[in-house]
């Protein structure tokens, strides 16, 4: 069979539709060119969502490496600002325009690419494992994690895990992920008694409450960083009454807070200090809170060894830039990988990904591929 | 002519259905039975809005009493929730049921039927003007003032002046009002710079400034009240900011604030102070800030005298309470007539007022006709 080019792949993967959980025949296509290079292929769908996971070599090899990633992009959103077709993959300035193109279909293509070039030119002593989700973007309780439970009861294991999201901030090398914050969402209501402004005293008006509340949240340094993370975030992101008349004193008001949190607290400590800062307002005001939290995740670390090593020589080696070992940032997958095995994340420039005209370097594309035939290359060397 | 039935008249007005700025037929019934009994009658319409001014006796009288109400009224709301048809007027347990019964227009009926009794049985020496808008409950751009502006340029005069808006908390008879806090709304917005929740640094968000300005603006204490006044109040009545993304920081976010406020504070200082707080946080959390302040009305007082002494004797004798004079309470037409000469309310229980099954209690419409009778023997004699 003939090589793989990643430019090529990526534009062809741009053009399936595959906003979450639409699989838009991503994962055919990719399930196609790694059967043909000797990849034993499952699909493994759950809950409405496409998944596919690829072994090259035997089960219960010695050596075995794997990489993750994901097809589903997020919605096109506001379409008339886009100057291209989101789904139309056009080449223009050196760069590959469209809706996923960033994130993460070029770091999926470059990691296949990457991976049938191996097995055909240098058959390695072990396995190449490929896992693609489509529920990345979504709830992702049946992306990942479904392949990961399946592999669990297949008794398949990856040694190692590369995970291939966008991870430089501006400059293509410049940052290798050992692990992610944690992120914890809440929403919480507070209700007092509505009544006429003129008679604030037969009223309960519930809005100073959530300022105070607001206030000490958004006031707390939560921490100043750990070893290997940046200080945790607390935003409050919305505050709600939906009370348009100004001589009406609101029964209720509601707000949303998201806190990216480090290795000194995690989502029950964090859930804790929100009741217990609900309850204090709650007393000081005379008012009723509710709270509805949500934890995305917790934080979680691969810390510098061997991986982080390997894949920062790469880096170097292809790039020329000195890759820094960081844990900022969004969550991804590989908070479902580290359970699993140890787990970085290297990619491309993220900077346009879920924006309007998301588009990548040409050049990026093909780099990347580099990196990660070259990881490959060394870890079962 | 025969006498007005204060109950029967508030019935045939209740039946209009004079929603502001409609008409409804409710000053056309009233200029009939006014010019009826000798007023000369003048419709002032301004602005989509009808006005009705009536006069009995001469226009330079020496002595000159008037009275101000309106016959407008507030939508009916949620009408599947009336136990009762709100324009109906049905009579029941006691009560006349609908939406103006209560606000006001049994006062209107209440002091008509009085004016009509007393020309026709005791023709005083003076003049007595009645001023009804259809403007209350609405912008008041073109109610009273209308009336007001139309008799300055008559050369049309009340010496005193008795608005018949609902002034009784909950008994008969309890309570007079002198004057009026004054009211200012603001509608404020705090602009920051959107962002990623994950990436905080990069981002500028408007929430915690607006939790700091809201705090102060609700801990502040405006006064400890004055003489004839209760301490003024504060009430943010809502912050709004419609982000239902847990991970975006949020560009802007609004609130609105409206404040009571007594003679020791003035549109103008209370605007300036606003300012000055909205400046500080803009400075603090280096947000931008804009503001858009309305003064519907300046505090107002007519002090206790002769006018609230003629009113409360007469309010004693008939329904035995001693009324405590008072300042509370929200805006009426009385902060228009103030400029024109010294005013007064007087009028029912408002409990229902602006409610769903708006209501009145049948005996107390004749109790303030017979203080309305009284009231205008007394100052003629
Ligand atoms: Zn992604
Ligand atoms: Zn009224």
């Amino acid at each position: 069979m003939t090589a793989i080019d990643p430019v090529d792949l990526t534009a062809k993967l741009v053009r399936c539709a595959s906003v979450t959980p639409e699989e838009g025949g991503a994962l055919v296509l990719l399930q196609g060119l790694l059967e043909e290079a000797g990849f034993a292929c499952t699909r493994i769908d759950r809950g409405g969502v496409s998944n596919l996971f690829a072994r090259w070599g035997d089960k219960g090899a010695t050596k075995s490496f794997g990489f993750n990633g994901h097809t589903d992009v997020v919605p096109v959103g506001d379409a008339v600002a886009w100057s291209v077709d989101p789904f139309g993959a056009e080449i223009r300035d050196g760069k590959l325009w469209g809706r996923g193109s960033t994130d993460m279909k070029s770091g999926v293509a470059a990691f296949v690419a990457a991976a049938i070039d191996l097995v055909r030119d240098a058959p390695p002593e072990g396995a190449v494992i490929i896992t693609v989700t489509g529920d990345e973007e979504g709830d992702a309780v049946d992306g990942t994690t479904a392949i990961l439970d399946w592999m669990e009861d297949a008794g398949e294991r990856m040694d190692v895990c590369l995970v291939g999201e966008p991870t430089c901030p501006e400059t293509m090398g410049e940052m290798i992920k050992i692990g992610r914050r944690g992120s914890l969402s809440a929403w919480f209501t507070i209700t007092g008694t509505q009544g006429h402004a003129a008679y604030p005293h037969r009223a309960n008006n519930p809005i100073p409450a959530m300022a105070r509340l607001v206030d000490r949240l958004s006031s707390r340094e939560l921490d100043q960083g750990t070893e290997h993370f940046d200080p945790s975030t607390l935003a409050v992101v919305s505050i709600d009454t939906g009370n348009p008349a100004s001589n009406v004193i609101p029964a209720q008001t509601s707000g949303i807070v998201n806190i990216r949190f480090n290795d000194s607290h995690s989502g029950a400590s964090l859930s804790a200090w929100l009741h217990e800062e609900l309850a204090r307002v709650a007393e000081e005001f005379g008012v009723e809170t509710e709270i509805k939290i949500k934890i995305s995740g917790e934080s979680f670390i691969t810390p510098p060894g061997a991986l982080s090593e390997l894949v920062a020589r790469s880096v170097e080696a292809e790039t020329g830039v000195k890759p820094v070992l960081s844990t900022t940032g969004g969550t991804s997958d590989a908070r479902f990988v580290k359970s699993h095995c140890p787990v970085v994340e290297f990619g491309l420039v993220g900077q346009t990904m879920h924006q309007v005209d998301e588009h990548v370097v040409v050049d990026h594309i093909e780099q990347l591929k580099g990196v990660y035939s070259r990881i490959l290359r060394d870890y079962f060397s």
